[in-house]
C-alpha cells in the first residue's frame, strides 16, 4: 500500500512529505494508521544529527496514537479497529527483563530496532525501490505505520487521539518516573530541574502521589506559570538566588530533597540534583538524555552518606500494561494533557513543529493526520 | 581516674602508650572498660595525615567491645556490667534521621562527635593538663573510655570481647552492606570488588543471603583463598584477564550482576562496580572511602537504563537494634570471625598492627587489654 509520510532523508534537512510504500504486517506483526502523533525532542535529536546511532532515510516519530487496520499471522492480543498507542519500550512479557519484574526494558526486539528495521531483519517502508528505515520502532510520522504486536498498548476508545499520543512518551515518561521508578509517597518534597514538557509531567505526577512540596527549577521565568499549573508549589530561577542552587535547595527543603528529577539532560545539573538530595535517603532520578560523550560525576561521599542515584526510561512504564492506565488517568482527570498541546498542526507543517521546539515556544506540538 | 592509652600526638608519628587522665561520665554518658579493638584502616587514614578533618592530640580506635563500668545521671537503657559495643554511628532514636526508618546516619551528637569532643562540647581525656580530643566518637585505643549512652550497643555476655569487637566496624559495614542496603535476595549474582576485611565480610554476608555466585576480584591472588573461605563462588583477577574487566564480569554474570560492592576506595574501580551491573535492575554500592577530592563518574546511560548507583556507611545498620543481632549470628555460627582476626597483640605493640596492616599481612588485628 502506499501512505503519506514525512521522511527524513538526512540529518540536518527538513522532512520531506512524499507517498511511500509500505508492506502490509507480517507473522506477529500490525498495521496501525496514525491519527496523531507528537514532536519530542528525541526525534529532533536525531534528525539535528546528534545521535551517533541515527539511521537515514528513516522516518521519524515515536509519540503517536491510532487504530489498528489489519493484523498478521498470529497476533492474538489485538485486532482490527482497536485503539492503541506505539511503544518505542515493548513489552514481550518473556525475556529476563520482562520476567524480572524489575524493570521495564523488554530486551525482546532491541538489536533490530536499533537498527531501524523490524524482528525480521528488513524494512516495511520503501521510497521508488529503495528502504526507508524504521525509527524507535514506530515512525509515528506516517499516516500508516507497521508495528510489532508486542509494541502496541491498546487503549479505551473515548481517547482523543490528540492528546493521548502524548502518552506515547513524554507524559509516561514524566509521570512514570514519578510513580513507578521514584515510587514517591504522600508527603515527600520534590525538586524538578527543567520545566519543559517532560518536568510539567513529573510536577504532574508528583501532585498525583501527594508531595508536599514541588520545587521546580528552571532559568526561565517564564516557566513558572506552567509550572504552577501542574502542581509546582514553589519556584528557583537558580540565575537569580545568591550563591550556590544545591545549598539553597536543601534549605528549602528543611535538609535535602526526599526526590530530584533531572528533566534538563545537562549533566551539571544532573549533579546538582543528586547534591540536593536528602542525606539518608534522597534519591535523584535522572530522565533527561546528555550529549554523546558527557558524564556525570560527584564525590562518592555523597552516595556513602546515603544518596542514591538512579535513572528511568520511559517512565519505568510496562508499555501494554502501564500506559493504558495513565491513559484511564487522563481521561479520568487524574492528569491533565489537554494545556499542554501548545500547537496542532497538519503534516504539511510538521518543520514548523519542530521549528517552534527549537526557538522554545511550545510544549508540545502535535501533528494529526 | 587515669587510664593506659594509646595517644596519637600528631599525624605520621607512632602512637605513644601513657597514661591519660579521664573524666568519669557526665549525664547521658557511661564508662566504658574496653576489652579488645580492632585496628580498622580508618584508623591508619586518619594517623597518616590522610583525613583532612583529623585533629590532634587523640585517642584513635572505633572498634571496640567492653563493659560498663559507671553510668552518669539520666542513663536508663544500661547498667555497670553490661557487656556493649561503642557506636561511632549512634542510634539517638529522636533525630529526624533515626524517625525517618530510612537510614542509620544519626545526626543527634554528628557536629561535636565531628570536633573530636563530647556532645557537651568538651573532651573527658586529657593529658600533663591539656585535652586530649575524642576520635570517631569512640577512641577504643585507650583501656578505658566514656561514651554518650545512645553511641552503646548492649550486647551479650558469652560473646568473647577479641572477636566481638570486630562488629564494631568491619563486620557491621561488609555483611550489613548486604543486608540492610542492598537487601539481597536468594539466588542473586553479587560481585566483591576487593578483599580485604571488608571484601571477605561482604562475600559471608552474601553466602549467608543465598547469593547464587559471589564472584571476588583483586590483583592479588593470595586472597582467592580468603575469598572462597567465606563463600565466594568465583575469583577473578583483573590483571589476568583478556580485555577489560567490565564485559568479563557482564558475561560472567549472564548480562551484569545484581549486586556489587566496591571494597577497594578506588574511584576507577567504583565505576566498574557500576557498570557491571546488569541492565534495568543491577545496584552498585560503594564502602570504600575514596581519597579526599577523588570523584566518581559515569555516562548517565548507565543510570537511565536501570543501574543503581549507591552507598552505604557502616553496613546501613542501626547501632543499638542491629548490631546485637549481628552478634547473635556470629555467636549462632552464621557469620564467621575467628580466622579473619588474625593477630592479637598487647596495646604497646599497637603500632606494629598498624604495619601488618600496612603491609597488607593482616586481615585484622586485634588489641588486647
Amino acid at each position: 500500500m502506499k501512505t503519506r509520510a514525512a521522511v527524513a532523508f538526512e540529518a540536518k534537512k527538513p522532512l520531506e512529505i512524499v507517498e511511500v510504500d509500505l508492506e502490509g504486517p507480517k507473522a506477529g506483526e500490525v498495521l496501525v494508521e496514525i491519527k496523531a502523533t507528537g514532536i519530542c525532542h528525541t526525534d529532533a535529536y536525531t534528525l539535528d544529527g546528534l545521535d551517533s546511532e541515527g539511521i537515514f532515510p528513516s522516518i521519524l516519530g515515536h509519540e503517536g496514537a491510532g487504530i489498528i487496520r489489519e493484523i498478521g499471522v498470529g497476533v492474538t492480543s489485538v485486532k482490527a479497529g482497536d485503539h492503541v498507542i506505539p511503544l518505542y519500550t515493548p513489552e514481550c512479557r518473556q525475556c529476563k527483563s520482562c520476567l524480572s519484574q524489575k524493570t521495564n526494558l523488554c530486551t525482546a526486539i532491541r538489536a533490530t530496532q536499533g537498527k531501524g528495521v523490524m524482528p525480521d531483519g528488513t524494512s516495511r517502508f520503501s521510497y521508488k525501490g529503495k528502504p526507508i528505515y524504521h525509527y524507535m520502532g514506530c515512525s509515528t510520522f506516517s499516516n500508516f505505520t507497521v508495528l510489532p504486536e508486542i509494541a502496541v498498548a491498546k487503549i479505551r476508545e473515548d481517547a482523543p487521539f490528540d492528546k493521548s499520543c502524548y502518552i506515547g512518551c513524554g507524559v509516561t515518561t514524566g509521570v512514570g518516573a514519578v510513580v513507578n521508578t521514584a515510587k514517591v509517597e504522600p508527603g515527600s518534597n520534590v525538586v524538578v530541574f527543567g520545566l519543559g514538557g517532560i518536568g510539567l509531567n513529573v510536577i504532574q505526577g508528583a501532585k498525583m502521589a501527594g508531595a508536599d512540596k514541588i520545587i521546580g527549577v528552571d532559568v526561565n521565568d517564564s516557566k513558572e506559570e506552567w509550572g504552577r499549573r501542574f502542581g509546582m508549589t514553589h519556584f528557583v530561577n537558580p540565575k537569580k538566588i545568591t550563591g550556590d542552587i544545591v545549598p539553597h535547595l536543601v534549605t528549602l527543603t528543611d535538609g535535602g530533597a526526599d526526590y530530584t528529577f533531572d528533566c534538563t539532560g545537562n549533566t551539571t545539573v544532573m549533579r546538582q540534583a543528586l547534591e540536593a538530595c536528602h542525606r539518608g535517603w534522597g534519591t535523584s532520578i535522572i530522565i533527561g538524555v546528555a550529549e554523546a560523550g558527557k558524564e556525570i560525576a560527584t564525590r562518592p561521599f555523597q552516595l556513602v552518606t546515603g544518596r542514591n542515584w538512579r535513572g528511568t526510561a520511559f517512565g519505568g512504564a510496562r508499555g501494554r500494561t502501564d500506559v493504558p492506565k495513565i491513559v484511564d488517568w487522563y481521561m479520568n482527570g487524574k492528569i491533565q494533557i489537554d494545556p499542554m498541546i501548545t500547537h496542532t498542526l497538519k503534516l504539511e507543517d510538521i518543520n514548523k513543529g519542530f521549528d517552534l521546539m527549537h526557538e522554545g515556544k511550545s510544549i508540545r506540538s502535535v501533528v494529526v493526520f
